[in-house]
């Protein structure tokens, strides 16, 4: 069954999947070819069902062991669901299926395995990162909730906005807006830029040297 | 004291005593369990002032030894504070009480330990940023400070500007809206890029290589 | 031929040509000694063609073994083309013809073959990137394609947007207008950004330790 | 005279001098201490001109063999310049006489001997980083000059527009306004900021390999 040349078949059926998926974004020729478009979807996922049902009988039990098997069978099943319904969130979801292509390849299966890998790592960071936001969230909620509600005036709101600060997009203009009410706020954004920036750069180390490690 | 069971218990305070502060920044919460969610801040002070009574009682003369040990005190200080008063920023400043989560967390202590450890290998490339930003502030407020009042007006105007333009954010913006008066000025503003990039960069490698010597 | 004196000459040359046609861009330029600047672009082209003439004379068989004389060789046949031609899009290509300088210039050659031989090793890491992209890209397209058709309205368009906010360029501002309609749409966008700036991160990381194991 | 305690009086000088020529940017000291700010000025500058004397006596022609010496024998000269002239530009040159503090703090020095060391390293990718630029501005003036003035309209514009697409700073929306009319500019854009960003990542690694070597 894992056979190099079925294996084949298979990413080959799903880069032809991928294609169909995304040719049916375009109006236009979903107005022409649609009908075509629709049956490959239809085939390719009945032969994605058929080649998981395949596999589950040849392996019985041993199957569940493996995470990637796991991986396989939540997408076929999601895939499934919107082949029933006709709404768009559902729909749309469809194109999931296209990362079975990762377990598919098995140098992908291993570049995100090392990816994930590198995940334990990282929690401890990751956690001081978050802690970082919500305390700075709660601050800036109740500092600049009412100066720049568009920015501040709720909790998640906020989090929001200090994420995208964290990225350094558009985070001048925000702390002038601010500033203009407040002119000692750039102490409060320029100290969050700081230590978040901080932050990462040693979560980013964490990976680097995790990385080197092997 | 120190044991693990009870170490757990103020983790667990401390998560929760988080979750009502952020729950009190939303006027839908205060409104409906406004009441109750103050109780929980008052109690979860009181345990922690308790609690940090208790250790000092412990350990004595030897509490104070332990950094982290004043770390602690200053926040339940700093929480206290605002119990009494009613302004604004102080009543934010209780969610600083929260960071006593780093210090109750041992893997969280390691990490904020190792970054602090970090900072002195980095002073002297701080100093350099510093002395960079500094000139170029001066040099900017004397040449561009009339030409773009917002951006350049006085000094402390200036090292903003300059700090913002360093995170690459809408720099060329700054530097077209000069160079229509000054067609020169990017010289100015290119050559400060290129040099604090290169000071920043070097920072980062300074903490890399640091990080990679442990 | 491959002697020093003449390589040196050949990179005086290339600069030549490359000041010229730099300076042919310039309408003041062009109008005071646009035949001058002409003159010389003919020459250097004749004499480009006739080194690489030579060069076949003098190794026969053995010039097209070497991949660097396959790139001087297109060079000089796309400089020829717009010489006959008039259309704009062939006389702008005629710059292409700077690098030359590339293969004229044994340290930058070996650069660009460091540079070439990195990427072999990143093709899982890009092949999983470009996934990523693209089951993104068909998510936003079905999920946001009518609410902000500037930036989804069709999957290479929304492709383009993916790249833009990978680039952390004003990603915040297409994210807000989208939640406007969709208030989840953050989950999205959040999430691709963090994932992307992942999957980026191992490949500079790949690039990294490849480079340290030369 | 290169004993630790004049040292460290140059050094306290250097600073507050520093303070001074700040506190000149701004009009309200200036209108109340302008004419002490002025005499620390002038003394702090005489102090400077009279050690670099000392020295040069001190040591004859052993003085310029230490090229930190010319650093200082420039930035005296160029300080003692507007010292004379009453120009704007001449004064703001004035604050480079901080710079001073570089050769006059022991650490300061091996840093920015480090930063200058690690500049040859990078001289070829430097040169082809300068060739991608300048091959892409010239076919950015030539395809897109007449389409957005603004950004292409001559060699230098679009070398400037094309370093801020580097720096990542607002390029989707310069993309964007030229796809307008060139619906296929994206190639052109998106290879230059893949190809650049390469580069300069490889410059990266240069700078760190080289760092680590030491
Ligand atoms: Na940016
Ligand atoms: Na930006």
């Amino acid at each position: 069954m894992e056979a190099r040349p079925f294996q084949r078949i298979i990413v080959v059926i799903i880069l032809v999947n991928a294609a169909t998926i995304g040719a049916e974004t375009s109006s236009v020729l979903t107005a022409h070819i649609g009908g075509f478009l629709h049956a490959v979807d239809r085939i390719t996922l009945a032969v994605f069902a058929m080649e998981l049902g395949l596999r589950v009988y040849a392996y019985r039990g041993a199957f569940f062991r493996d995470p990637w098997n796991h991986f396989d069978t939540v997408i076929v099943a999601v895939a499934l669901v919107p082949a029933a319904g006709s709404v768009s969130v559902l729909r749309a979801l469809r194109i999931l299926r296209v990362l079975r292509l990762v377990s598919a390849v098995p140098s992908m299966r291993r570049v995100v395995s090392a990816l994930l890998e590198a995940i334990p790592g990282m929690v401890s960071i990751i956690g001081l990162l978050v802690l970082v936001m919500y305390v700075s969230g709660v601050l800036a909620t109740e500092l600049f909730g009412r100066i720049a509600p568009g920015y501040f005036a709720e909790l998640p709101v906020s989090l929001f906005t200090l994420f995208q600060m964290m990225t350094g997009d558009a985070w001048s203009d925000i702390t002038r807006q601010v500033m203009a009410e407040r002119p000692w706020a750039w102490v409060f954004f320029v100290g969050y830029i700081l230590t978040s920036t901080f932050v990462v750069l040693n979560l980013f180390i964490a990976v680097v040297v995790n990385a080197m490690d092997e």
